[in-house]
């Protein structure tokens, strides 16, 4: 039991310890290397230095269109009356548009004035002026003019303006260089079949592309084990090759966690505990006095600090400031709470309902990858706010271009395969709709809904009393109010078992087995009602059934527990068992239909969504899947119409 | 006299061309390729198909804290009264966060709430819940779950979420390819000297450039002489090696382009000339069914062509609406006028002057590349109108951010050299303040002042009456207005000579004899102005003078016309004289000052502008180029003061 533990972090508010840090490190940030690089390769660099133009362009006089270069003076007194005579080469040359004006002439007259008298000779009838229809030397840019001045980035107009000065190299700053350092003995590449215990080194290359669109490039070192020697050498190696290093992980607490003493030992630790959450267990650190940033392990937590910390410090280096993010004013879904112990950003999904923006919380939780990848946004809440009430209207930092979140139907309720192939048919429509499904269960779904959260809820509910699913608990629900049940697949509920059946569960009254433990869906999942009307049908006590306060949020879920052993069974839907190879044993048919208020049904985005329901290609995919009905797919049906 | 001219070109709306070019090369458009790329080179790209996880992340039940893992049941009824004590391994192991939680335990007791009791004994002292501290398999992700849906672009985080879910490699379309043709006998790569008649391949890089902000790549072969039989070998092998061919010049109706011709005999040509402004001979054409784009000559037609034709065909390709341009809203500080034959794209200089934007038109010559270097922004004059009164509020599409721009001190008036070290010493600050001077003259300075054009004007205007420099002009122009002029040098003006001056120009009453020709500056120029004076002091008839009427607009461009041979002499500055290493005549010492209003001297901008004046780095530079006195450099001459 014997392990040293690291003391508790500090904990620094985020806008203090990045401002401190940035003042010590910024003699070292501000030594920028000098490069000089071709003008095809500056594109987006920053001039070092000023730029001037080492020659004229045009560098000769040059004839500004097609016609014939003449001296002026020839042509004085030309008029419609009294036209004068010009002989080819003593008098006149041709001229096309770009070509040099012979020495002895000054003025060019278009080929549109020129009356051709003979081979040799043409007739012009009014006086040209001296240098018209010429591009004198230097029009364009002046030998020694000044092109870009010093920090200037460098864009497509100025290449072509640099080359047409003659410059075929330019000083430029060198792009920021970030080591990359993945720690720990658990990280591995991917493998097949990965072991139980290693975790896929994934973080490094999302911070290659964050580094990358913040205009950086990166060194990915080889991942280090738990050893202190081990990552001493390769930090040291890290900042005598980078102007800014990161550690990844190893910078929380725990028993493993000894970046902070080698970090001390090496250099100086100026921060270890910042107050934002997640990613409190960020390390601002110097080494050989180069830049040190000790990165938490969980994605989320990392994320946040790279925006939050490295961001700024590259945006330092680069002489720029960090660009501002898409913002948005939203109404809060939900009700948030935030300690005032930190900053707190957390993830938000987005949707346009009925003209208002809607913001809805994602999980929390530091480890979910996923709720990044979802997320249309992020709420900041500054450490000395307690939260949000909800319906507070809140500022949105966008995570994508508004107009694309702009044509997103919402979608929260009950979850289904089938509405992963909705959204990934819609997209691949190409229309510019798209669908996002948050996993709320029915309930949650029929909520949402009436509180104006989201465009529709998927459904599956029982109505005990009739024995009819949807109708009417909709009706009930929103009384009064038209709305439509768009129906879209009857599918076969059951439970999910593991391969080969080996407990052979025959029914629901295996489930108080001594010997079977089942896995549960959370509160107001249509398919926890269902097995809790099996149960109160059959008399069955919950408290007797081992598992039943184990709570997963989707049918997929379900059925990974049970396909890794961690669950004996699972209530969940045919295709979730399909998926996963799993045995299934099925109990009835219950129908999943999309709930929304009539007049949403005047969306384009709907329309589309209907057509692809109506579609072949839809219906064939689901029917693929096994344990689907389609007979009634795109079918409308209205609820509360006045009679 | 007999070579054969193209046709005059027809003139179709550049919508309707582009819309009806679009549906008919739609199909080769649509026909995208699809590439397996590793997701660490993922970044940026949109998916082909939808990506689902090879497996759940965690992939096991992992510890969520540090901690001890242990069978929940083994706890119940553990309290303060009734500890419950475990053994090592029987019943419990110590984890780390993030490691496997055994097959026999179902919950983890944080750290914190072990007591030790011996190595190999813990007590607890409340009942853990089963699952409690532990990440279920798939918590994050789970395996077969939707992680992108299709034409997603990818981001960092989608990077991480791939890794996490087991996916290695990520079906993408591949970037399209445009291939570029540069065409013409006269275009050359740089060569010193550089021979007259020869012109630097720039535009092509100019085309790489846009094409890569645009998303794409390109191929850039070697640059085809006036032939056809030349041209069409390389047209043939440019469509079968990209997606989208540019051929560039050879596109206007001059004698030597053929390439519409050469087009024609390929394949088709939908438009030759686009009723736009600069830009009107562009092509669209298709070349064994592939898109063929011939693109004028002139760079800033050649970018006008490229960002509103080229540019949406790439978003076409790449399934994405073209970013929206930032916009402001200005007051056009000119009239402009437009022809009802064509939309125009006018190159606009912006400032921000007491709270008003002010868009000031640049030279609409379309071989200014520097134009559109100089540029803040571009106004569309559409076709059906004929133009906007001095005045009018129009949208500006901005060609970089309103934030740089809105720091950008607008400078209006005479040109000198110490203007460029100006603004570059403001860069080189790096206080994000920037100069922006543009050239009208002393008086066209004095009226931009007036006008609320610009925040100070540079004039050196010679009172005739009392012989002073600014001083009495200024307060003669703002009567009863509190004014400011920042000395800044005295320059010496004189005659600008011929190394060698072997025509032995010894005063201003050379400039009558017959073979002298001189090169004059702009009406309003100080240096015009001090030409008038010294010619009506000394009694000389200004049409005696050859080449009074050739005007330039800069010091510098009367210099490369002197150095050049197109002259024989012009007044300017002596610095413009020696930055060429040619003769000068010294004349007169004059006062070059920043003319402003007194408020304008509370801006920050105008403060660091001071220190730089009055500081060492800029008199050295100046003092270097020799010709100017800074005796006075930076003292304020308050005029116009109620006394």
């Amino acid at each position: 039991m014997a392990k040293k533990r690291n003391l508790y972090l500090t904990s620094v508010p985020l806008s203090r310890a990045l401002e401190e840090y940035v003042i010590q490190m910024a003699e070292v940030l501000n030594q920028r290397e000098i490069q000089w690089v071709d003008v095809g390769d500056s594109l987006g660099k920053m001039t070092a230095e000023p730029v001037f133009a080492r020659i004229s362009a045009p560098h000769y006089n040059a004839a500004a269109m097609d016609g014939i270069a003449i001296d002026a003076a020839k042509t004085y007194g030309a008029s419609e009356t009294t036209p004068v005579q010009l002989q080819q080469n003593s008098d006149f040359v041709m001229v096309n548009t770009g070509a040099p004006l012979p020495d002895a002439f000054d003025a060019v007259i278009m080929i549109e004035d020129v009356v051709e008298v003979d081979e040799e000779t043409v007739e012009i009838r009014s006086a040209a002026t001296p240098w018209q229809h010429v591009r004198p030397v230097g029009e364009d840019i002046v030998k020694g003019e000044l092109i870009l001045p010093v920090r200037h980035l460098i864009r497509p107009q100025d290449m072509g303006a640099l080359l047409s000065g003659g410059v075929t190299q330019v000083p430029v700053f060198r792009k920021i260089r970030v080591g990359l350092i993945p720690t720990g003995s658990e990280i591995t590449a991917m493998t097949d079949p990965l072991p139980p215990g290693k975790i896929i080194e994934s973080n490094s290359r999302m911070f290659k592309g964050l580094i990358e669109t913040y205009g950086g490039e990166t060194i990915t070192y080889p991942v280090v084990k738990d050893e202190p020697r081990l990552l001493e050498a390769a930090v040291l190696r890290g900042v005598a090759e980078n102007d800014l290093l990161v550690i990844n992980a190893g910078s929380s607490a725990g028993t493993k966690d000894f970046t902070v003493d080698v970090l001390r030992e090496l250099g100086s630790v100026m921060f270890h505990g910042i107050a934002i959450k997640p990613g409190k267990p960020a390390i601002l650190a110097q080494v050989k006095g180069k830049p040190v940033v000790g990165i938490p392990g969980y994605p989320v937590s990392a994320y946040v600090v790279f925006e939050q910390i490295v961001k700024p410090l590259v945006y330092h280096y680069r002489l720029l400031p960090p660009p501002e993010p898409e913002m948005v004013e939203a109404v809060l879904a939900r009700r948030v709470v935030s300690s005032l112990k930190h900053e707190e950003h957390i993830r938000i999904k987005l949707g346009q309902v009925s003209g208002r923006w809607i913001a809805t919380p994602l999980s929390r939780g530091a480890g979910v990858t996923m709720s990044l990848v979802r997320a249309d946004g992020m709420l900041t809440v500054p450490q000395e706010v307690e939260g949000y009430e909800k319906s507070t209207v809140v500022p949105i930092r966008l995570a994508r271009p508004l107009k694309e979140i702009q044509n997103t139907l919402v979608s929260i309720g009950s979850h289904d395969l089938v509405m992963d192939l909705l959204s990934n048919e819609l997209q691949a429509g190409g229309k510019g709709v798209a669908l996002s499904s948050a996993h709320a269960g029915s309930m949650g779904g029929l909520m949402a809904l009436k509180q104006g959260e989201c465009h529709m809820a998927p459904i599956h509910l029982l109505d005990e009393t009739t024995g009819r699913y949807n109708d009417a608990m909709a009706a009930r629900y929103f009384p009064g109010k038209k709305m439509v049940l768009i129906k879209l697949v009857k599918r076969s509920q059951g439970l999910i078992l593991p391969r080969g059946n080996l407990k052979k569960i025959t029914g629901i009254a295996d489930l108080t087995r001594e010997d079977v433990t089942m896995v549960n869906r959370q509160k107001g999942a249509g398919t926890r009602i269902l097995l809790d009307y099996y149960l109160k049908r059959d008399s069955i006590d919950p408290l007797k059934v081992k598992g039943y306060h184990r709570e997963m949020t989707t049918h997929m879920a379900v059925a990974v527990a049970v396909g890794s052993g961690g669950a004996d069974c699972g209530m969940g839907v045919a295709s979730a068992a399909a998926s996963m190879e799993l045995d299934f044993l099925h109990l009835d048919w219950e129908d999943y239909d999309l709930l929304c208020e009539e007049s949403t049904l005047e969306l384009t985005a709907v329309q589309e969504l209907l057509k692809i329901i109506r579609g072949d290609a839809f219906q064939k995919q689901v029917a693929a899947m096994g344990g689907y009905d389609l007979s009634q797919a795109g079918e409308l049906v209205y609820l509360n119409q006045a009679t």
